[in-house]
């Protein structure tokens, strides 16, 4: 075996091309044998092997940089740095990331995870080296689906000046429709002159809409295609236009075909930007199949591709898109914005039901927030459903767009909290810190996917700009009847003393087991369902001081500027009555199971009844 | 006088070309005569009276809806839309904004104020249009620098689909090459097939480079235009590709043209890219001559053009400027990024004495701190300097590039807390909020000149992430003597008891005066310079406990998640000491003097002696 040889990327220089065609299915075989254990991503690290090798074996590491955009697609990368070893720990607590982290390896650059990044950062190496007079090759490597993002663009814009080399590899993997794009993007070339091609679209709209039977089908379909096309179809014209030279398209799983166009761009002393098509999934026949359900997996049986563990509950998600579904068909003005994520938030029936009314923008949250504030303008209710750690990027169009506008748009605030497995780059332990102090939005959180339905409902009916946000993962099976929620108002779950415990919600839940505990041990204290962390429900938190020596608040939020500070300031000039936060320690959460870093957070229901019970005995 | 009979933009749909000739005329001299009263932004507007009015002039307002980008090109639009008599209210206290403002009139569909986002919102009130089968016309007026922000081009991604039509009006003054720009895109338009333009640009560089005398000069020359004409050399094409039907460019200084292109616009049934060329200043000689001057001025002599007042005093980005100057020179490895700010940061003669080491990157605030992580990353040490308000649109950025990486990019984050005139849209007085809170970051604010010079020296020695907030407008008289800063550490100016007042940055000043006046009273009252927002200084703030009662914490900025609040939270298990936040009421603070803002809100000597005699006496 070629793989148990490797100790540096070097080593990869001197193989010839068919030793490296060996060496990547070897390469496929761990990752699949290694992935059916742990989980990860599977389909894009498939896609990428013959890729990452031919840049290794072109490219000298580290002193050539390479910054991988996003980073879940470094696994061949990670092969290849000398972790092979350690890929039984993929995604674990203290294992392995599933991103490119700074403090795994000296060949990771940068600590990775959102989309659209890598060009800025690779532009900024490369103009450091020649402003000390260094020297080494950067690449940055970028998805085409990255390419949406608006960061992307700027970086392009800046970076291609030319005055600082460096080489964009586009993985190109728009699997679905990868051989027609090329087609259409080589004849189209050919009638590129301005006026011949602006006639020829128009008149082939004309004739395909005149066709009888298939006309208007086969127009949506190229319609469609040609708007998967247009980066690539224009591409080459753009990039070079920015000042890059554009090589490719290549076939991202011929390795001689990337060697000599590494090499090409090695030798160029511009900006280069290289074209590769790969296939997701590739070499792995499910995968192969349905890229996007090996996108990201549980274990798996590596022969048959079937997961291991069907989950049989219900997904918060889940809850979330069958009550927009739900919604939508009585009110017509409901429409759904997701950035490139509409089966992970659950949006998957919404799209299927009212494809009009649903709207995915690609890898984009700031437009994404921005266009439902002009949906909502026009009379629309618009709700965004975005990963917390992902709707960061769209703080200035939630403040400056949405709430300096009072317009009633709805953030379906997913994955917030700990999100586990994906590790510090996907927290969503900040979104109370940047959203609560924003005014006019009201942000909430649910205890039980009842009330999820709730809030949803009452939020556009309030016609105010509103977030809720709800965890990862499963909804409990606790139900309970719930019809609408008072805005700004806290639900009294249990009446006590001494200790009144503000949960915020998932956090209900643990907290609630807490309460039960600690009455087994005859302490009664006052359980609380915070709801709302904007507005606060100020008159209930008030007047727990007459009967009560603590507030514990309990938040899946860092400690800083979450519910639990806010309830503080609150109380500043209340001396009565002392806060006690139970929270997420401030800074980065590396990666471990959900339950498992709540646990170590002391956010279960053991380490909640273990405060409560400390300040309850004073 | 045509402009005394307007009541409406339609009373513009019967007047013959030269009839709205004449209105432009006396628009300007209207423009003229009331900015030069109260400034505000001159040049932007002399430019664009001949696009206003023929937009107006066609299509039907307010069924048509015109979202203006960024806002402040619209004193046009405002005059034709039933506010020309409240001109002299311009930029004042319950006057005029100098942006669009929802509150004013029904034909401003946005507040507005930041840059790149009018393309996203008016295919918002597009698609909603379209779904609720309503008609009229949506036409978005954006600027030619707005379409460097990557938000811009997220939406024309999306908006370029063709399914809901907007009209996009190109606003391109970039008035210094203006013609050059014309000239080489319609000859190089004629070479673009692909083979033949990529062999002459090659060939035209292999012989300028070979050129013996003016060669290699005429050969930069021609890089530098080609980087400015990107858009436009490709604008066509381009938007094309995207569903964009593009016209133009036209004369924006030509109504009848202006006329024409945009009735053709209103014909078509697919979405439209207008590009019109304007020229800043134009009509007005001194703005003419120098657009920048005008672009924001205060008030000036209608006639010749010459401010009325110099200010004598040193600007808080004056002396960060000149600091960042001096520290360059010692330190070759500083260097400074502006996102089109270069002027206003006080960077202009670091861009004149260390060009290699300043980067304009344009309206892209994300790329220019993740360009800046690149750079810190390979060695450098950056800093970005750029105003409260817009660094809100690299929040991601911060978290994700800098501070998860830790890298050592500094933050000189300008007008910080009011900033007056712009108003609500231009406040930075939520920094601290979406700052405070993010791991890793150190956030300071320094109380004077010599404050502002240490902080930066000694943030630039920690190598770590630092942001450094200060406010508009101009630095206090009073200077001591001051080396480097310690981290983390707060500065006692007065020992006293009771209350121990926290003033943060620029309200340093105003406390000190505050202190004195009690002390004239018999009121001996601590006095803390705060300096660090995170961390804080933690011993300082628990030691107070001995002897004091009260904490007043004072701060330019909201009240919720800022210094206060963390005081306040620091101290949320220690009843023995109360804490009052004297800070901006939450919400959103409208336009005033910077001077009357802050006495509103209590934000003066006066204001915090009141409410510190308030506390002394319990």
């Amino acid at each position: 075996m070629i793989i148990e040889t490797l100790k540096s990327p070097s080593d990869l220089k001197k193989m010839s091309n068919r030793k490296l065609e060996q060496l990547a299915k070897e390469i496929r075989e761990s990752l699949i044998r290694d992935v059916s254990k742990t989980g990860g991503h599977l389909s894009s690290n498939l896609g990428i092997v013959e890729l990452t090798l031919a840049m290794y074996s072109v490219f000298d590491l580290p002193k050539d940089r390479v910054v991988w955009d996003v980073g879940h697609q470094a696994y061949v990368h990670k092969i290849l740095t000398g972790r092979k070893d350690r890929f039984d720990s993929l995604r674990q607590k203290n294992g392995l990331s599933g991103f490119t982290r700074i403090y795994e390896s000296q060949f990771d650059q940068f600590n990775s995870g959102h989309a659209s990044n890598s060009i800025s950062l690779a532009y900024g190496l490369a103009k450091a080296r020649d402003l000390k007079h260094e020297d080494g090759e950067v690449i940055a490597v970028i998805g085409d689906g990255a390419l949406t993002g608006g960061l992307a663009y700027e970086a392009l814009n800046n970076a291609g000046k030319g005055e600082s080399k460096i080489i964009v590899v586009i993985n190109d993997n728009e699997m679905s429709i990868g051989h027609n794009v090329g087609h259409i993007s080589q004849s189209l070339s050919r009638i590129r002159t301005r006026k011949t091609y602006m006639r020829t679209k128009l008149d082939v709209k004309k004739i395909l809409l005149r066709m009888p039977l298939g006309g208007p089908w086969l127009f949506r379909h190229i319609e469609r295609l040609k708007r998967r096309i247009k980066y690539f179809l224009l591409g080459g014209v753009l990039l070079e236009e920015m000042g890059f030279v554009y090589l490719g398209p290549v076939d991202g799983h011929d390795i001689k075909a990337l060697r000599k166009v590494m090499r090409e761009a090695k030798k160029l002393d511009e900006s280069v930007a290289i074209h590769v098509r790969t296939q997701k999934g590739k070499g792995f026949a499910p995968a192969e199949k349905d890229p996007a359900l090996y996108h990201g997996i549980g274990p798996f049986d590596p022969k048959t591709g079937e997961p291991l563990c069907h989950t049989p509950s219900t997904s918060w998600s889940e809850v979330f898109g069958k009550t927009m579904v739900r919604l939508a068909q009585k009110d017509k003005q409901i429409a759904a914005i997701s950035a490139a994520m509409v089966d992970g938030t659950g949006l998957t029936d919404f799209a299927r039901y009212y494809p009009e009314r649903m709207f995915d923008v690609g890898i984009a949250e700031e437009h994404a927030v921005t266009f439902a504030a002009g949906l909502a303008k026009a009379g629309m209710k618009p709700v965004v459903a975005v990963y917390s750690t992902f709707l960061q990027r769209a703080y200035d169009s939630i403040v400056h767009d949405i709430c300096m506008n009072q317009l009633p748009v709805i953030l379906a605030v997913d994955r917030a909290g700990v999100v586990g497995e994906d590790g510090e780059s996907h927290q969503g332990i900040y979104d109370l810190a940047y959203l609560g102090h924003i005014p006019n939005l009201t942000v909430m959180a649910p205890a039980d996917q009842e009330e999820l339905k709730a809030m949803l409902e009452s939020a556009l009916s309030w016609q105010c700009p509103c977030a809720i946000r709800y965890p990862r993962g499963c909804v409990s099976k606790r139900t309970r009847p719930m019809q609408m929620i008072e805005p700004g108002k806290a639900e009294v779950i249990e009446k006590g003393h001494k200790i009144a415990i503000l949960a915020l919600g998932d956090m209900v839940e643990p907290a609630l087991e807490a309460a039960a505990m600690l009455k087994r041990k005859n302490m009664d204290v006052t359980l609380i369902n915070a709801r709302f962390v904007s507005p606060l429900d100020e008159d209930l938190i008030f007047s727990l001081k007459e009967d009560h020596d603590w507030i514990l608040t309990v938040e899946d939020h860092i400690e800083d500027d979450g519910f639990g500070a806010r309830v503080s300031a609150l109380l500043s000039e209340t001396p009565s009555i002392k806060v006690h936060r139970l929270a997420i320690p401030n800074g980065f959460l590396p990666q471990g199971t959900r339950a498992g870093l709540l646990k170590e957070c002391g956010l279960d229901s053991e380490g909640i009844a273990r405060v409560a019970e400390k300040l309850y005995k004073g």
